[in-house]
């Protein structure tokens, strides 16, 4: 048996999310009837895995998957068989053999998400599928941005995620959190080794009202450090906005999930 | 009777261009229906008209076009009451009411266009809509845009585009050509006061030749200084890459179409 990692790249739009289910399309049936097509193995023998499980509408540019199978082919060749069988919306970005060990969810070390946010006055068209749009003005936005940049550290996220079924803890430590602010856009960024269900888009909701001055930076940060007192629900941010850019790996798989 | 000029952005992905058609979707043809539906005023009577007529399949982030009508509004009123009657696919980001004498078409001094290349080996999901895919090695990448940036200035394009109705001559003078590139994209920028028919699409597909060695540097600039002697006729580089980006006016107009 073989066991092979994939970096795929999709466009949530259209997705009810990435995992199987029964009746809706998902990235996860879309992948392994691609896999079954040209392995002729069913889910079950698959056994396909993500680094991540996105949500219904949320993008990737790198997700890292691996799935077993009975079949060698060089690297490329994964990639360009499957790209012929993917629809548009799915593409494989790269592809490697990698020994039974690798596990693309409990071996990731880290991962890493991008929301965008579209601050325009009007609708712009051509975001429409990636940004959310959030037209009302931001007063308070250099302390939406101390306050999301803020959170590099560990703190207990239970304010902001409820934990599914695994990690059973709501303590995470995140590596990286950065809010860019350009003309018209703002582009959060958060990195840790896992994030609670809606963590990312619960926070970024919550920085957007800190911005818009109808949250105020303690009470965002006071959440962070004190979850057990708070009764607020923060507001999610929608799904369109959110991207999962990567996935990192310790040696020797370092280089599964690198950008591209 | 009044004037109104609008800032226009739309994907142009599910139309059939830009111009109305008897029968297929046009932006303008959705621009009217709107426009209708909130002045009671038919095509006849808006005179609708645009700075430039997109072609099947090209975006636009900043098409300016104007149009008569009897009823008035604040500037404000324009875009919001717009923007509700209007597909997704279409957005109004800026309205003027300006003297009679404005045409968007006739009174622009320069047009500008983007045209955006993926140069990754593999299909990227998230750019399907606004690149064009072209995953070749570029070995001539330095003289691909060496030559690209050289067409400013005024030249004789008549190998690379048609004239179509309007302008008569094929001699363009060029304002602005820049050839960006970065890991895994490239963007062309071109502008003139007017362009030819396809010229766009065009140079960029000759670029791309010459970027991929298939086409000499120095072909591509003779083709240009002496289009009278070619009967080659260029690559014209797919719709889906290009975006129309601003229309520029001189005073009183000159706030018109400014990027916003």
């Amino acid at each position: 048996m073989r066991n092979v990692a994939l970096t795929v790249s999709y466009d949530g739009t259209h997705f009810a999310g990435f995992q199987r289910q029964t009746r809706d399309r998902s990235v996860q049936g879309v992948l392994e009837e691609a896999l079954g097509r040209l392995t002729g193995e069913t889910p079950d023998g698959l056994r396909l895995v993500a680094a991540g499980r996105t949500d219904a509408g949320v993008h990737a540019s790198g997700m890292v998957v691996n799935f077993h199978t009975a079949k060698g082919h060089p690297d490329d060749t994964w990639v360009r068989a499957l790209n012929a069988l993917l629809p548009d919306d799915v593409a494989v970005q790269a592809a490697r053999e990698v020994d039974m060990a690798f596990h693309s969810r409990f071996s990731a070390i880290a991962r890493s998400y991008r929301y965008q946010v579209s601050t325009r006055r009007t609708p712009d068209p051509l975001r429409r599928f990636w940004y959310h749009w959030e037209p009302r003005p931001m007063p308070e936005a250099a302390r939406m941005i101390e306050a999301f940049e803020g959170l590099v550290g560990t703190h207990d996220f239970a304010a902001f995620g409820s934990t599914g079924s695994t990690p059973r803890s709501t303590v995470v430590t995140v590596s990286e959190a950065r809010c860019q602010v350009e003309e018209g856009a703002m582009t959060f960024s958060l990195t840790a080794k896992s994030f609670l269900y809606h963590m990312v888009r619960r926070l970024v909701g919550a920085a957007l009202q800190v911005g818009q001055g109808r949250l105020g930076a303690d009470v965002f940060m006071r959440l962070v450090e004190l979850p057990a007192e708070s009764t607020w629900v923060p507001p999610t941010a929608p799904a369109c906005g959110l991207t999962f850019v990567r996935a990192q790996y310790p040696p020797p798989w370092a280089e599964i999930g690198r950008p591209f």
